[in-house]
């Protein structure tokens, strides 16, 4: 951290650089005033600077708007303009983007207009609609740093390749051909392996609810630019909560499909080739009809011929109205839906907020008149350790490989250790332990059916995405309750229930059953919490999007019913 | 190889215990004279042992057997008793069996026929019908040695586990949900990874058209047992070519599907827990609809709530109804189907008569409207690098383990050679390489739409399964033909096409390009291969099982109509 590291000075320039990409008309005048007298900065606070049009537009969710710009209702540029407004806000806010590239996306609304203005019809369902892209997706015009120092100015750490700033991941076409409009992508912790945002370039992002807490990570950009609507809706990636973990921190829905349904062709990350437990790509977004909208018009462009990885699986209608149809018939108090609720794992207890979020949703399923069971699966310690052997099995090779490119240091949040390498036969044990782990789990929800009283398993699970409300920074220490779904690949919406109350969730006697409980247990802080969102976890079985979705949709509304009377 | 050899020993004792399973009234009482007196031991030679109705029963395929077994016209006892006896005797003409449980299996039979007789309905689709295996599924009462001499009397090398004779695969379960009678399991090369089937236990297995010749492998005994009629269907696996292989050298259809279709959940295993390329279950059978017959019923049994690995993708009969549609259009001179040919892959030559195979492919296509493109794929050199790195990962730790349980030898044949193993960071770089084929190739296929003159790429591919027809012992050099469509994880069906013959497939002008061509060249030998089965492959892209199968049932039968012609 001497002047013998020339990093901090090119992280430096590239945060300067950041900055100086937003117009000088969106630019904040005054600094903002610390986290300790200004901790919430959403709603009224943003709201100061944006007039009441741009307020309709961006606090539109992904589905209202398209429907305006589809229909010519909204012109794609104010749209677009608005957007590119708030989201400069929201960085200056909580550093939460990695590339500006307004004038672009504004050129590209123009196209849409002028597309609309011809054909009297949208070049595509997303016509018109702002999307955010974390900064692991390449954009043709614009870098990727994925947080690295040693990326700026290269692709992906290599030097003179053509492929600097010319590439465009297939996700970025397939927005582009629905029509969505790119504009900027996101913050991201180098590595990707942590649950708070923070590297050498933009520093620390905030989270916009409590600017003392993190937005959570690895997709925590995206999360904080979502939460303070500086985008409708947004994509992130997910291999051990990446997605979730935001959405949860920051009162927002997002989607952990299975692997398989979204493209990552083209895409940059993290130890690549690890083919274990693969990331995924899924949406965020304040509405879970948006992550709908998204996922289904993205499949809509039929990526398996153009991704290896993707299944030849379209979005499946038949299955979100078979869905629909149970929920009509559960109303109607002719059938009843089935659902399993993990208060805790076993391994680490969660923070009262969190307690809290879980019984808001049991006794709204109850008040529903849906069955709840409790949940007793194979044991989540297995699925931990399964985990986190995956995410280091190169030893830390593939990360130091990057860190070294500019010499510069590794945030203590990264949850890889240098250590040993796996050897081929070690991996092929994790590998077979793994499956075996998967099938237990498997048989175990199979054998709900002989408990549901239906005669079939549950439908989902409801578990916490995490042991506390959106974290206080480096307290991030179990990402169990994320990870175990990447082990066992299932289908996973994160769902806003609440917000942390200093007046409520007060510390209560927990009993601690490992070190680690230990250590949540001591940093449950009700003053330093109050008013960061509670989210909780919803898990499917493996590639059950389309009824996850749905069933997601429902609940989500009645839970905020729930949520308001408690 | 002395009297410190006690495997010699050990393998001799099962395979006596094989021959011994066989009831005495079914041994031949004679010597099998040698294959330079009877090469062909199918067709009348066999039937010399049986009784017309045995004839009539063991000549059907699988569909006409279940419209007779599950409508109770034959019953389960006949049928398997004629298939016992027809396994019994093909076991002793080229070492086919691995297990004989012909009292098992009569036994069930006995409970099918008592079912049908109370229900009047039968168990399943698949009532009565015979299915035979090979010898890496576990069935309950019997062992698995999977041609390794030191896993005799344990439960894959593991002495005193309590799974020995009481596991049963998931595949073996659902066959007999469906009313399947399983009798018999069938041979292959220890380690499976051979072109050709041979162990230390039951020797070599023949081909019953050529008793000179390979049976093929690693599915050598489904290949031999199903070309015999002992055997209406059975299902091998499939890593590198090991199902189509047998299925082309035996004059059979073959179907390798995509990973993640049929359930390998509980079926031993080699290197299990190598991932880059997995291998996969597929059925053998003389006619095509009898695969389709199973791998449809299979998917029936939903092996997604039983398999991990499995994806819920049930059986797409729109996509096979629409691909019949296409046919029936087609014939109707109203549009044209386009397929890609492949006469050889620029690094290996074919021998004349897959030569020949491939042209009468050609003319048939051409015969009935459809349009032919030349294939120019991204280098199949690259495809063959990438499998025979994956295959050998290890370093050959696994198959050295398995052979060191006994002592026992390794064949030649064996395609795996000792060797350093990779490191995680090559194993990354693999798996990132093997992507970026996948991806290259996918784009190939999509290009293809600019040459077919319909606006969209071709239906399928046709190419050699291997540079010869069933092979000379010790002769299988390249295993590139079929290991590329496991790199590319496509779906591909072996599909048999004519005979070798002397008098036509003479030598040619070749012009070699590769040390392996030359010998491949150096090898044909036009009397010794007069005979031998030819098939060819029939690749289509990935999870295209049901367009692939209802193509293979239409193209094959018109290609025996060419065949018959010329």
């Amino acid at each position: 951290m001497t002047t013998d590291s020339p990093w901090l000075a090119q992280g430096e320039a590239k945060r300067q650089a950041i900055l100086d990409a937003i117009p000088a008309k969106w630019r904040l005048a005054d600094p903002v005033p610390p986290a300790t007298e200004v901790r919430d900065v959403t709603g009224s606070y943003i709201q100061q600077y944006l007039s009441e049009r741009e307020i309709e537009i961006t606090e539109s969710d992904a589905v209202h708007i398209a429907a305006q710009t589809t229909t010519g209702r909204w012109s794609a540029v104010e749209v677009a303009e608005a957007f590119c407004h708030r989201a400069a806000l929201a960085h200056q806010l909580v550093n939460c983007l990695h590339e500006i590239f307004f004038d672009a996306a504004i050129e590209d609304a123009k196209k849409l207009d002028a597309y609309y203005a011809e054909h009297k019809a949208p070049m595509g369902p997303l016509h018109g609609l702002p999307v955010s892209l974390k900064d692991q997706f390449h954009v043709k015009g614009v870098e990727t740093t994925m947080g690295y120092v040693g990326w700026i100015g290269t692709f992906q750490g290599k030097k003179d390749d053509t492929r600097f700033r010319t590439e465009e991941s297939e996700l970025a076409r397939e927005l582009r051909n629905l029509g969505a409009v790119l504009y900027c992508k996101t913050s991201v912790p180098a590595t990707l392996m942590a649950g708070e945002t923070i590297n050498n370039i933009i520093g620390y992002t905030w989270n916009p609810k409590n600017r003392l807490l993190s937005s959570g990570g690895s997709s925590g950009g995206e999360g904080a630019l979502i939460a303070l609507r500086g985008s409708p809706v947004g994509f992130g990636t997910d291999i051990g909560g990446s997605v979730r973990i935001p959405a949860g921190f920051n009162y927002l829905y997002g989607l952990r499909p299975s692997s398989g349904r979204m493209p990552y062709q083209g895409a940059a990350n993290s130890m690549d080739g690890q083919s274990t437990i693969l990331s995924v790509i899924g949406p965020l977004a304040p509405t879970a009809r948006s992550l709908t909208l998204l996922f289904k018009t993205v499949l809509s462009q039929k990526p398996w011929f153009h991704d290896p990885l993707v299944l030849e699986l379209p979005w499946r209608d038949a299955v979100a109205e078979e869905t629909r149809l149970r929920i009509d018939q559960a109303k109607a108090g002719k059938s009843s839906l089935t659902f399993g609720i993990m208060h805790w794992d076993g391994i680490t207890r969660v923070h009262p907020p969190i307690a809290r979020g879980l019984r808001i949703v049991e006794q709204t399923l109850k008040r529903l008149g849906h069955r709840v069971i409790p949940w007793n699966p194979p044991s989540h310690a297995t699925a931990g350790t399964l985990g986190s052997t995956a995410f280091s099995m190169d030893g830390g090779a593939d990360l130091a490989h990057h860190f070294g490119l500019s010499g510069e240091s590794k945030a203590s949040q990264v949850i890889i250790t240098d250590k040993e390498p796996l050897s081929m036969t070690e991996l092929a044990a994790l590998n077979v332990a793994k499956r075996e782990y998967q099938k237990q789990y498997m048989d175990y929800w199979n054998s709900t059916a002989e408990v549901t009283g239906t005669g079939s398993p549950v439908d989902g699970l409801f578990c916490p995405l995490a042991p506390h409300a959106a974290v206080i920074p480096n307290e991030y220490h179990y990402v169990g309750y994320t990870s175990f779904v990447n082990v066992l690949d299932y289908t996973s919406v994160a769902m806003p229930v609440t917000f942390a109350d200093k007046s409520i969730d007060v510390r209560s006697a927990y009993v601690s059953t490992a070190e680690s409980a230990d250590h949540i247990e001591w940093n449950y802080d009700a003053d330093t919490y109050h008013g960061a969102p509670v989210g909780v976890q919803f898990v499917g079985r493996r590639l059950q999007e389309e009824k996850m979705l749905t069933l997601a949709e429902y609940i989500g509304d009645e839970i905020s019913k729930t949520a308001e009377t408690m």
